[in-house]
């Protein structure tokens, strides 16, 4: 992978967040306050544009109430 | 959280990747070289000291021959 190369865990955690919002029915804006994180921030997230940090992924798991590792596994 | 705050996946990845090295008898070096990645920046990540960034778990994973969320998950 090329350092300017996005990998394919983008587009997993993306997915995932989606389908968690999805199933609770929470906006990007309802998860963002949960999570203490930005909106725009996280919308890019779920676009696979930003490469997030470990720190902000457990701020969403913690919000989900999920074990971080499930954002980020595949189907 | 606050902001400055590190979160705990930062301990759970160290120690998972801390493991999978010993499993394999890597050096910090090995697994460096395997990822791509800067010694001194994995040496960090070990010590809990980095918040590293989605797209390099990507690639310690993939070193590792592992999925990524096995990197996060807790024991």
């Amino acid at each position: 992978m090329k350092r300017t190369e996005k990998s394919p865990l983008r587009d997993t955690l993306a997915r995932n967040m989606r389908l968690m919002r999805a199933e609770r029915g929470w906006s990007q804006e309802h998860l963002a306050a949960e999570a203490g994180l930005n909106r725009t921030y996280l919308s890019a997230v779920e676009r696979s544009e930003q490469n997030i940090s470990l720190d902000n992924i457990w701020k969403i798991a913690r919000a989900f109430g999920v074990p971080a590792s499930r954002l980020i596994d595949s189907p």
